[in-house]
């Protein structure tokens, strides 16, 4: 059979070990070649091609309920669930989504593209399970590096607590999307290098529930060990192999039986059965672009001065922390996602990877500049929204000096809604103290970020999921809240920031150019000498609360007469697609909006 | 020595330990008569006496850090840091802060209202101490209700596996805020109680301090235990009785000396010294208003129909939840707070206390909303900002059907700065599907529900802390994003909602009163009736995002001609104040506003 062929998971169930074993086989040469064309996640999707078949073999889907984390690793889960012939559309607009999708299939029963939401959901549906709805089995699969999350925790916590039996499967490659960093990883580590480990690989689970039955006690000291997910009330039972079908068969098995929560704790291997991906520990193949198989050599040929965003600001951190060894950056498990390699070669002890922790990067941050520090949390923009409490609460609350820089804010493409950095502006510019920017290159991102450093408050810079070209860095003091004025102001002026700002300067004729970089605070000087004429406003956040209704407000407020158009996304939450595609759609791209002026 | 001549902690240094029980009973009674004239959080700081005295009698603040989780338990540190004098302005307008506050005291390192901050930021001030900075010991100090949040949680992670020492106390009265829920907390009650209890009561820390030096492993078993703290990686002592100050400045000193992190638990009585307080178990004696100490009886006359928003609120649930069991409220620790108690004892299945634990209510709800079931969740404005990505990643986005009851929205009063629920408009209204309303009157709150019951989709109700009457309730179907025209619209007209739309009502004259009871979506058809017209908005959150920002939109887009004046909150964060003195200082009172008309 070929995977292209395959309609539904129930095949799988008349299968032979080996026939599973050479499913696999399939399955990984599948995704390896399809990835390298497409791009998308490549590591983890690898790592957990054993997994997902067992599960499938073992429990009856969509009655029982698979509950993703993330959906970095569901390659396997859609291709078995009848969509292998949508991968050449992967990631791609009307094609097949990165992550579940509840359209794409009865069998994706939780969506999510942020991390470590897993648990907490598994819990819901138990609760569904108790109410009486016909819910068969429910499990999470999640990774080691979601689990350390906050949220996976209170997950934990709270379905520790509970009489309902839940199923939690720990995915753990050691590598979160790079490196682990937090203590848990280590606890795991520590468990998965234990001496009963060998011992345990060889009984079954049949036996180690008869042993359970018959001597809770003598047992639990062996099955259980002492780890924190013990101590949380759960059986815990690990570490299982991951690419071992015959064995993960049978501890789901004996998981599907037991009558309490329990978590499987399943040693996988990130990139597994690629040479490359296996030996990466930066992260550099957890989320590829096409490559080439052989030379592991991504495909895209860019010139030397045309990089991506992240690593043009990553380059401007170097210079800035070598002369201010007081600048800490820190990243949520990013290093590789954010570009910010030079950085850890360079400067290893200013660069603070707190693994999937975005809520403590934040506060820890915020003590880090109550007592001198000049912090600065590199961060998604989608990911930020995690911490929108502490960035209220504990940064701009006291007018802290903390520096965020906003990895692909705005659209951002493949990933599709729920990566979509298209909430920052409007989440952030309602509170008070905050100053945010978006620089229209990288020479006036290096200006901003000299001057959010020697700033005294929460200072944002943004910056796209883009290329951007390596120039000359003009060296000026910019003057707080100051916008510039590209083209001369004429009746009809657009105003916009960020990266097009440059793409219009070089398109209009015969209208002014406002090139907004402080979407907080205003300009309202600019405003004033804009008095009485058009203004066009053009962004790609959602409309309320972004720079359009500062405007509006000032306008009212100052009696500018001004009169506005505002393009900006409405109210929807935008799914795959390029930017360029999703603009185009929205009338939000630099052609529809000359073409209507 | 009376308290109010306090200047400095020193003194107690030089205080025997009978002294300094008998300053903690001049202390505890202190807190006692204070709190029963002007109100403020009374159980967990009759509670934490000793536990503060130690804590200066050992350590050197503000050279040592004492960084205080939440501050319900900071009223002793206040107290000894020279603040006695100003108790009879607890909590009022320009008096003492309810809090630790920045401005009070140079020992106030850390102001926090929202919970489980402490310990990142303990991590934040130790890679401040690591880079240089002068700093002494740090120690967290937190509560066991706040340390099952997920965010204590990621602090616990990354310290664990650092190498910088701090310290972390961990105050577990076994009641949280109210009774506690999560698994970590019935691993806590198993430590409490376990056998060793005696033993270690006994031994002083300098001798455990030896048998660590002398045989590291055989001492682990013992001291350690096997707990979830030990596991993180932690040294972890306890319990320590909490009102015993002879052992807590033993281990204090221990703790001092150790090279390691370390975890201090120490057992404290909720409401120690007060016997009403001490037998609460609903943590009605958390927070309280004046109160007769002799009866503890609330000094609080109102009539029988004039009931805080939260009873009437509940009084409504408890009837919808007797019409469909599948209807379930669930609360981050609030059943107190939200007066959520009646519902507790009617139906005690369909409330569901998740402890304070906010980002998993919010996705546990969106798993029982996509199986069927209603869940609603009852949550404090403020706090709900900790789910602000949960809100849009896992509810909104799918137009997931969970409905937010906000409690305390607008403005707040005497937990200052930390506490104002001014801000849910603006991070809420740019959420794509979210339906959001705010009742007038109780009667609206029920048509209201209603509606958000049947609705398929997120749907936010609103209500502020403040009384509301008791009244029969008009049944009536509501349109969605419909307004009511309270009084006919003129030249001039008031455009706003919540309880004061009535108060307007009965003072206005000659002027159009719009009830805009959904501020998202907004009525089109009433303003396209107010066209040409002059409009004044009046809010109490924060402008930009409010629903002044959606009428000016609207506005421009639908060429409507308003001319518009908008009163709101101005890009600041309010202090401390009664509701109605901060809303003079603001100019948005009712009679400010009709003034200016």
């Amino acid at each position: 059979m070929k995977l292209e062929d395959i309609q539904s998971p129930e095949f799988v169930k008349d299968l032979t070990i080996t026939e599973l074993e050479l499913l696999a086989k399939d399955i990984r040469t599948f995704i390896l070649h399809n990835v390298s064309k497409t791009g998308g996640h490549l590591s983890s999707n690898l790592g957990s091609v054993e997994l997902i078949i067992a599960l499938h073999y073992v429990f009856n889907s969509p009655i029982d309920k698979f509950i993703f984390d993330v959906g970095h690793q569901v390659y396997t889960h859609k291709i078995l669930t009848g969509r292998a012939k949508d991968f050449d559309k992967l990631r791609k607009k009307d094609g097949l989504a990165a992550f579940l999708k509840y359209t794409e299939s009865e069998h994706d029963v939780w969506e999510a593209g942020h991390s470590s939401t897993s648990i907490s959901a598994l819990a819901g549906f138990l609760e569904a399970k108790a109410s009486g709805v016909n819910i068969g089995e429910v499990i999470a699969i999640i990774g080691d590096g979601a689990i350390q999350n906050g949220l996976a925790f209170e997950g934990l916590n709270y379905l520790g607590n509970n009489k309902q039996k839940g199923i939690v499967i720990i995915n753990d490659n050691d590598m979160s999307i790079s490196k682990n960093v937090g203590r848990l990883s280590r606890s795991l580590s520590k468990i998965r290098i234990r001496k009963s480990y060998e011992w345990m690989k060889k009984i079954t689970p049949t036996f180690v529930q008869r042993l359970f039955r018959s001597a809770k006690n003598a047992v639990r000291g062996v099955v259980y060990g002492s780890n924190v997910f013990a101590n949380l009330g759960y059986k815990y039972y690990g570490p299982i192999d991951g690419h071992n079908i015959r064995e993960l068969i049978k501890y789901f098995q004996f998981a599907k039986r037991t009558r309490t929560s329990v978590i499987l704790h399943v040693k996988t291997v990130k990139g597994k059965g690629y040479q490359f991906a296996e030996g990466d520990i930066n992260g550099k193949w957890h989320g590829v672009s096409p490559f080439d198989i052989v030379t592991g050599k991504s495909i895209n040929t860019s010139s030397p001065n045309n990089v991506n965003w992240g690593k043009g600001i990553c380059e401007l951190l170097v210079d800035f922390v070598s002369q201010n060894n007081k600048i800490y950056v820190i990243t949520p498990a990013m290093i590789s996602g954010s570009s910010l390699q030079l950085l850890q070669e360079k400067f290893p002890k200013n660069l603070i990877d707190v693994g999937i922790n975005e809520e403590h990067a934040v506060v820890m941050a915020a003590a880090m500049s109550r007592n001198g520090l000049i912090p600065i949390v590199s961060i998604y923009s989608t990911f930020l929204q995690r911490s929108y409490d502490e960035v209220s609460h504990d940064v701009a609350r006291n007018n802290n000096h903390v520096i965020f820089l906003i990895d692909r804010a705005g659209i951002n493409g493949g990933d599709g809604s729920t990566h979509q950095g298209i909430f920052d502006v409007a989440f952030l510019s309602h509170l008070p103290n905050m100053v945010i920017t978006t620089p229209k290159d990288l020479s006036e991102a290096k200006n901003l970020l000299k001057m959010a450093i020697e700033y005294d408050g929460p200072f944002v810079i943004r910056y796209p999921k883009k290329n951007v070209v390596r120039k000359e860095y003009l060296l000026e003091d910019i003057q707080l809240g100051s916008w510039v004025e590209e083209l001369p102001i004429q009746d009809l002026n657009i105003i916009t920031y960020g990266d097009e700002v440059d793409i219009y300067k070089d398109k209009l004729k015969n209208v002014g150019l406002i090139n907004a970089r402080f979407i907080k605070p205003i300009d309202i000087n600019m405003l004033k000498k804009l008095a009485n004429k058009q203004v066009i406003i053009v962004e790609e956040v959602v409309r309320n609360g972004s720079l359009g209704s500062l405007i509006n407000d000032a306008n009212i407020k100052s009696d500018l007469n001004l009169k506005i158009k505002h393009y900006a996304i409405d109210d929807i939450y935008l799914d795959t697609g390029t930017i360029e595609e999703l603009k185009v759609e929205l009338g939000i791209d630099v052609d529809s909006i000359i073409s209507n002026l």
